[in-house]
């Protein structure tokens, strides 16, 4: 691990934070070409680009950071940057300027404010974000609930957004299992929003992470939830989407994850339900695939080959292994009761000989059992067919 | 319209139909190829090839046609076959020789028995089959007879397989709305099978039909649930499961249907029944598209460009038209209370000039209002933007 980046560059970012409203293209790329601590300070005396200028001219007299590191710090939290060894480059790796109005909000943080114990370096490595509706119902908070706490389990970060309703459901599965989850909000890491999950995220910062590029004290706005949306997309590999109406966030959500090219997944739910119109529309339009289950959303997170899910490996029926006039036969056999080759042929519709010779097969493969009467049928033909 | 058949095809027919279980593919050549009367004649001599004579040889001593006809007629039935004008011929030709398991039971029937007062030409001209499990949930009954009743409101020929659970309330739905509804029997048309569905059968053979390729008296057996399974996929243009276990005859009609050409849909539900399973499996791996609601289905039946679903037509959220910014000035814009253009420019992070031009432009689309104190919101702007 290299050392964490100078006080100098930390401040800078700080500054660049809060005087752009993220996610600023111009500004990012200015600060790429000329690192951080040139960039602010031209960004202070209006010597950049006009691109950069116009994202930073409105505020760009608001220098807030030393104000604005010292209560990240009273709330527990840090300013992580692309300096930091704890930075999640790869992840980040996706999030690209926009080129259509659909891939509005991409465009990669300048830092990342972060609440929590947890290192940021590899608790982004499996991590599969769960959202959905606010408004979600008691099915969708169930299941939302059971797939925080199943992914949890097999080992992902459960990433979500806090909000009410599924987001609070996924974190407080994942939390049960004990695993890391991760908040990111749209307002600052020292805001609890919404309120009445204050607790929610005290727990979320003690066992995973709460993470915010809006610098302390930024109130939530809708603009910014569209923003937030692309970091929850971009820091998982998947996302499943629980419940979503036919517009909402958690559609977003899904859109912009699939545009970046990350694994999206919906979960059904009853057609009867407003609350699952959203999902069956991505499932529809071929926006998502199924979430049937913990292990079919592992199965499509994972590489190729690996983590089949184990459900449907063998689904097979005893009579899987018979051919056409054999399932004929079999199906003319009775329990109870014996049957000749004759009866058979006559019931089955397949020719005596025919017949003859399957009830051969059919003893074998375990299908049949001969008696002294005739054939009668097995139950739970075993699999050396 | 032509003449109806001679009574010595119809009887020759019903021979056949008695004699070879179907589906009988190389019998079903050999009618092609000498006419059904000479293939009677030659199957009782077994003068016939040797594919032919296995398909024939068990039963061909059992000569019932007039009986069989006799039998239909007390039930109020008629034996339908492709000499008859009323044949329903284009439906049937996707129905060919099978190429591999996939596709068992496939085949054209020699002829159809028909209980009923509708005539069969026409009534599958616009025929969508509804199906799923036997062990059906609430939601699953309350979903089928949904969309039995609203497709036939709609026009569509509700087909499915009298079966309890969806297969019934898919029926009654078609039934209550007055449409005809078809039943396909794996037995003879003159047995009430399932047997508390005897009622029901009565209902649908009085508005629509009751049909079967299995001579009177056949009692139903699994292959024959397999069989008749492709004639309800081949007689409708669509096929949607409402519920269905992840090993069903359901599924085995809606892979019968994929196979044939035909439309398949499936119904989400929720992930936590089992009664689902089928279906999103058959979601899961491209093998059939939501059915979310009657229109869905029928846009997905309809040529392509008519029977658009009018639900989707106009979803719009009144600042879509909005751009980036522009919705960022929007956002910042309270409704009770004014703001100046340099207030929005440090909310917003815009440069002031812009947000200026911007609020003569959300002014014009309605979603802002100038006030002598500055700007405010205004709530659902129009969509003249």
């Amino acid at each position: 691990m290299s050392a964490p980046p100078d006080e100098e560059v930390v401040l800078a970012r700080a500054y660049l934070m809060r005087v752009a409203e993220p996610p600023a293209f111009a500004l990012h790329a200015f600060v790429d070409v000329v690192g951080p601590v040139e960039a602010a300070d031209r960004v202070r005396h209006g010597d950049v680009p006009e691109a950069v200028q116009s994202e930073t001219e409105a505020r760009r007299d608001l220098d807030l950071a030393g104000e604005d590191l010292g209560n990240a710090e009273k709330a527990g939290a840090r300013l992580v940057v692309p300096e930091d060894p704890d930075w999640p480059a790869w992840q980040l790796l996706c999030l690209a300027p926009p080129t259509d109005r659909g891939l509005r909000g991409a465009g990669p943080p300048l830092g990342l404010w972060v609440r929590g114990a947890v290192p940021v370096a590899n608790v982004f490595d499996r991590a599969v974000s769960v959202v959905g509706a606010r408004a979600a119902t008691g099915y969708g908070e169930h299941v939302a609930a059971e797939l925080g706490y199943g992914l949890a389990r097999a080992g992902m970060t459960v990433v979500s957004g806090a909000a009410y309703g599924i987001d609070g459901a996924a974190h407080r599965g994942a939390l049960s299992a004990g695993g890391p989850t991760v908040a990111v909000l749209a307002c600052g890491v020292d805001i609890a929003y919404p309120a009445g999950h204050s607790g929610l995220l005290d727990g979320i910062a003690a066992a995973g992470l709460v993470v915010s590029e809006y610098p302390p004290g930024t109130t939530p706005a809708r603009h910014r939830f569209l923003v937030r949306n692309r970091l929850i997309a971009a820091l998982s590999s998947a996302t499943v989407v629980v419940e979503a109406g036919i517009r909402s966030g958690a559609r977003n959500t899904a859109t912009t994850a699939g545009a970046l090219g990350k694994v999206v997944l919906a979960v059904p739910g009853p057609i009867t339900s407003a609350m699952s119109v959203g999902c069956h529309d991505l499932l529809r339009t071929g926006g998502a695939m199924v979430a049937g289950s913990v292990p079919e959303i592992i199965e499509a997170v994972g590489p190729v080959g690996e983590n089949l899910d184990p459900a449907r490996r063998d689904r097979r029926r005893a009579t899987d292994g018979l051919g056409e006039q054999a399932l004929r036969v079999h199906d003319a056999l009775l329990r109870e009761e014996s049957r000749d080759a004759e009866q058979l042929a006559v019931e089955s519709g397949v020719p005596p000989a025919r017949v003859r010779a399957l009830l051969s097969e059919l003893e074998f493969t375990g299908h049949a059992t001969r008696h002294d009467d005739g054939w009668r049928q097995q139950k739970g033909g075993d699999r050396h067919a």
